[in-house]
This record gives structure tokens, sequence and C-alpha cells, in this order.
């Protein structure tokens, strides 16, 4: 057995050794851009964090019209007035001019910083390989960076690879879920990926586990998505969730995760979530609808298409739910509806707007790994950015 | 609408800022401790990592018979010849001795060093306040030092916060999971936890999924017992897993959790996992039955009792699965056999030795976070040990 000395515990750490971790100890100095929905909730939350404790000083705001911009020895620290500070703040939102203040602070001050993107702008997603290449580290709720132009992802990962800067997403895929780290933690393990299949859509859940349920018959399709707007949980105009983009996104940011751990991946090489097999349900005559009043005035026309599938599930003792799959075997990866038996999770534990998502991989098989709850809402976002941002300390 | 340089892509990063980085990139050296089951496992697993891309150097391991320290210059990197190499080290197992040695590594080289406890020995688990102190980090599937005395508990704690070296132990709970790092984050970013519920031994799972399902009647207690004790799911003495102290173990692990982070816990400051509320599944007559097989011989006289249990649970549609429970609202920590109707996810989506964990927070509130599969095996739980060690990189 083990041989044990009682005296080690005596042992007391060595100036030396405190003084290789100071640079990990020092704040991360962080700007927020974007103070929305879920940019407020994240300011909250961190603010929220006891000032002598917290690991960050938060050191910029920038709204759409203005930025604020205090540096490091007078952050922002009061989650009731960082409101009426942006708003007082007279200069204007510049992106530019806050990279170069940002790089003075890593440059010549070696500090550590880094940028919260609360926006969904793809104008904020393109700066992003300069603020990596300036060893800025880059968190963001924000989907455009990772599943567009694929030119514009290679030049993050590259950006990243040669400063060291990190860019964390976990928020772009089931909002504060854990789905981006525990699928990095499979592929980094050496586990292999053999397919995900999940509801990835808050929206898309609400409006399938209404609309098609265990039991027979149920209401139209235009009355829940009618509902669902009424509540908020749609866009302004439903079609931009119907058209199954949303999915197509948050697979391509998976999709392109695995690949890039892959020696040889058999998925597509996605260009953007553009090329992503997409199942759209606006109903083709309605594709030009321009607002979102006039898609749910028309959308009842349709409800019988919508009826006559769900009966068609119903028959095989199935419901629809909406999904995205990445099959590593089959070399596929697609969003589109799907018939699920009542004895699937699909079909039985979903609620609400809740995301599910089933990993199956060489170790979780042939059960699968499950995370399921809220994929949508500011607080849970929020909650997913603030959680990248602690990995960073 | 944000302002934009393009020019600003072409920033390099500086020679200051690497040289800030540095620390972290530094190679993380790795001793392994136990190399049992999952231990070997945990070291195929990071030998795959390929060497010129791995972060770590594994340059000791130690079985409960021997050790094999190579120092950083020549480390194991073979994973066909570590075990022969290990066969062939004239050192006997001696923790102290190998304590010296990476003291050494820390305080005159200014090494990072990380120790991964692969054993479930309480001797190795007293070790860790002096490893923390001294700088070393702890990795651990080991549930031992978490869940056993509290005074061992706070001096962990104390060792870590005094020293900034880190314990990691993902794997106590839910083996590969994401368990414990989710909890961190809903803690950290300022959510409360309201309640949670789970199954979280992979063998009460399997006996109970078995045991007590949708359809009327079934097998008897002692069959399932007897079966899932030849499959290797049950300890040789099942007794060690119907006592509940497994499950104990881990609530403690997880409220402890909770208690830390909280400025006021309703939970009880629980001394050790003995003082949580568990029910035993062990019938009294059979509590001193010293061998596995005399307990298997003697379990159907106690038959009757599991099947009126199961009756009385299935007159209410409800079937019988052995939880844990933290609930902070009535600051109750409990550990056993509890009725769920059919339409609840412990009763229909588990299979198998899944484990599955409810997390009920303000902001997952009124549906929950639910994470599900295999709670136990050599593989997940080497994977969630890797896991561990990548956050540290």
């Amino acid at each position: 057995m083990f041989t044990l000395t009682p005296q080690l515990r005596l042992v007391r750490p060595t100036h030396r050794l405190l003084s290789t971790m100071t640079v990990s100890q020092k704040p991360l100095l962080v700007a927020v851009v974007g103070v929305g929905l879920v940019g407020s909730e994240f300011i909250q939350q961190l603010l929220s964090i006891p000032t002598h404790s917290s690991p960050f000083k938060l050191i910029s705001l920038s709204s759409s019209s203005r930025t604020l911009f205090t540096g490091r020895e007078t952050p922002i620290d009061s989650a009731t007035s960082w409101k009426s500070k942006l708003a007082g703040s007279s200069s204007p939102a510049d992106l530019a001019d806050l990279t170069n203040k940002l790089l003075g602070l890593v440059k010549n001050e070696q500090e550590r910083v880094a940028i919260v993107d609360n926006t969904s702008s793809e104008n904020v997603a393109g700066m992003y390989p300069s603020w990596l290449q300036a060893g800025i580290h880059v968190v963001t709720p924000n989907k455009k960076a990772f599943s567009g132009d694929r030119s514009l992802y290679e030049e993050i990962l590259a950006a990243s690879r040669s400063s060291g800067a990190k860019f964390l997403n976990e928020a772009t895929v089931g909002a504060g879920l854990p789905v981006i780290a525990p699928l990095k933690e499979i592929l980094a393990t050496g586990d292999r990926v053999i397919k995900i299949e999940g509801v990835f859509s808050g929206t898309m859940s609400y409006i399938f586990n209404e609309f098609s349920t265990a039991k027979s018959g149920g209401p139209s399709f235009s009355s829940v998505v009618s509902v669902a707007r009424d509540k908020g949980y749609t866009e302004p105009h439903p079609a931009d969730d119907l058209n199954g983009y949303d999915v197509a996104r948050k697979l391509t940011i998976l999709s392109r995760q695995i690949s890039a751990a892959s020696v040889s991946s058999t998925l597509p090489e996605l260009q953007s979530f553009l090329s992503v097999q997409t199942q759209s349900l606006i109903p083709s005559p309605l594709e030009s609808t321009s607002s979102g009043d006039e898609f749910i005035q028309k959308l009842p026309e349709h409800d019988a298409h919508f009826s006559a599938t769900r009966e068609a599930a119903a028959k095989e003792n199935s419901v629809l739910r909406y999904v995205g799959v990445i099959d590593t075997q089959q070399g596929v990866v697609k969003a589109g509806l799907e018939k699920y038996p009542l004895s699937h999770p699909f079909a039985t534990s979903l609620g609400g707007s809740d995301n599910i998502i089933m990993f199956h991989t060489e170790r979780y098989s042939p059960r699968p790994l499950i995370i399921q709850g809220a994929g949508a809402g500011a607080a849970v976002t929020a909650m997913g950015v603030l959680g990248d941002l602690l990995k960073l300390v």
C-alpha cells in the first residue's frame, strides 16, 4: 500500500510558486458590446459578483449608438447605474476606437482583455479575427461568425491559434445548456461522435410540443404559431423561425467543431449554414410575405396540410418534432420535421420551449448522453455567456 | 451602427503579449496514482493525444505496489509500453517520495504539476491538502475526500485557496456526465438551486429499471440483484450498493458545493456522507451477512416485501426509483426509494445503468435542466477525469 508521511501537510507554498501564478490571477478586463435583452441581463449577472471577489473588471459598454470606456482604474461596478452612465457617454459607438484602446491595454500594460459580443450583428462578428489576433479573448452568444462564411470561421481559428487568445461560444447552441463544452470534451478525449440529434430551436420546440402530442387531433398549426408569436416566442415575422435557419446555424457550429477535431471527417465541409439540408416550414405561397401580420393572417389557409402530416404521424403512434441531425456515419447534416414514437424522449419528456440534445458516441453507446432544458431566454443565455467568461479565469 | 475599419484585421500579436502567456502554454506535468480499470483507461486516453499537440507530459505512474518516475525529459509517451515500464520499475509505491519529487519541480523549476488520483483510497485522499498547499493540482474520480470527514474537506478548500492550485472532481458524480461543472456555473453566475433530484447510482438505476416498469408485475427483486451481480454491475457484495452510501456520497459532494457558494445555506452542514438521511435497502436480517454469495442466497426470503412495495406504487400508476434529493427550500439532503408517475422522466426515459440528474433553479424554472446518460464505467469515468485535466490547460 501507499506509504504516507503526515508531516507533508505542513508544506507551505513558496513565493516563487505564487509568482508564476500572477498572470492568471490578474483581473480580466471585460468590454461588453451589445446591451439589449441578453446584454443587459449579462451585465446584471456580471455585476452581481461581489467586487472584492470578482475576477473581472468591466471597463467598457457599447450600445448601437454609443460607447462608454472607463479604463481599468474606475471600472463600472454598479448594477443600478451602468445604464445611465452609458446613456450619459458622449462617445459614439466606434468599435475601431474601442479596439485600439483595448489593444493598448494588452500590448503596453500586458492586461488580459475579453470582449463579450452580446449582439447578433454580422458586422461585430467580422471583427473577431482582428480581436483574437491582437490577443483579445472573444465570448459570445452570437451565432453569425461560427455559422456564416467558412472563410471568416477559418480566420477566427487561425487568429486564435496564432495568438493563443480564446473564443468561447457555449451560448450559441442551447443558450445556457452545456452543449459545446461537453462536445469539445468528447472530441478532445478521443471519443468519436456517431450522431447528434436534437430539438435545437426553442420556438420550434414550443410549436410542436403544442401542435403534436400523444393525444389525437389538437389545435390548428396557425393557431399555435399565432399564440407563440403573441407570447414573444417567435420573431416578429414567424417565417424567420419557420425557415429552419436557426437550427441550420446551430448544426453548422457543432458540425464544424467535429470536423476541426477530426483528422478525416466524413461530414460535408459547410460553406455556411445555407449549405445544411434544411426543410423550411414556410408554405411556398407565403414565402414572400413581407410582414408578420400578413403571414399570420394567411397561415390558416395551409392548416390542412399540417394537420394531415400530424395525422399520418399519429397513425404510426408518433409525434412530429423539428429536429437537427448530424450523422457522421452517413456524412449528413440536416434540419427538418421528423416523426418520433411516443416512447422516445423527444416525444414524451419535452415541454415548454425546451431544447434536447442527444449525443451518440462510441463511449455513450448504445445509450446516448442527453442534455435537456430551456434553450432560449435572456437569463439562461446570459448565464451561458458568463459561464464562458469564468472559464477564462 | 458600429463603425468598422477593415484594416484592423492586419494587427499582429506582439512578443510582449506572447510572453505573458507562456505560463499557461508550458506543458502540464502529470503524475497518475492508481492504474486499475479507470486508471488504465485514463492513461490510454491521455496517451492517445498526439505527442506534438498534447498539452501534457506524463511523468509518473504509481500502482499499489510500485512507482515509476521518469521526470520531464523522458516522459511516458507510449500507450503500448507504459504497463511494462511500470512493472519494470524497482521503486516501491511511496507517495511521500513522489510528493517530494513533484514539489521540487514546482518549487525549483516553476513547473505546473497535476496529480491524477484514480484510486478509491482514503489514504490517497488524505494527501490532497498537502499536494494542493504545495501548488500541485489534483484531479480525481475518488469520492472519499469530498464526501468524508468535513475537516479533510475544509483543509482541501483552504489549501487550494491559499496556493491557487485547483482540485477538479467532475468524475465523482455521474462519471463523465457534466454535473459538477454545470452546478458550479449555476452557482457562480448568481442563479440559485431550488432542488436537485436524480438517479445517481448506475447500479440502483439498473436494478430498478429492471424491477419496476410501466408493466404490472415483473421479476423478483432478488433475481434482478443476482443478474446485476453476475453482470458486474454491483460490488462483489451487493449490500455495498444497496446500503445507499454511494448515493449519499454523491449528494454530500453536491451539497457541500452548494453550501460553499452560498452566503447562508439552508442545507445541513454534513459532517460526512453518513449524516445524509439515507434509506438502506438491505433487509435487516441480512445486515451482517459477511459474503456476497450468502447475501444473494438469502435475499429471496425478502422478495415479498419488495414486490408489495412495487404493487403499491403500481396502484398509483408509478414506478420505484432509488433517488437522491437536495432540497434547499426544505433544507433536506436525502437518499431513498421514491415513487414516480409514468409521465416522469425518471420513469420513462431511463434505461441500462443511466444516471439522470434534474436541476431546478431560479432560472431553470418551472422546467429543469436535465442531464442523462451512463453514469458508470471505465471509459466514461476516465473521460470525465481527462476532461478535468484539460480544464487546467
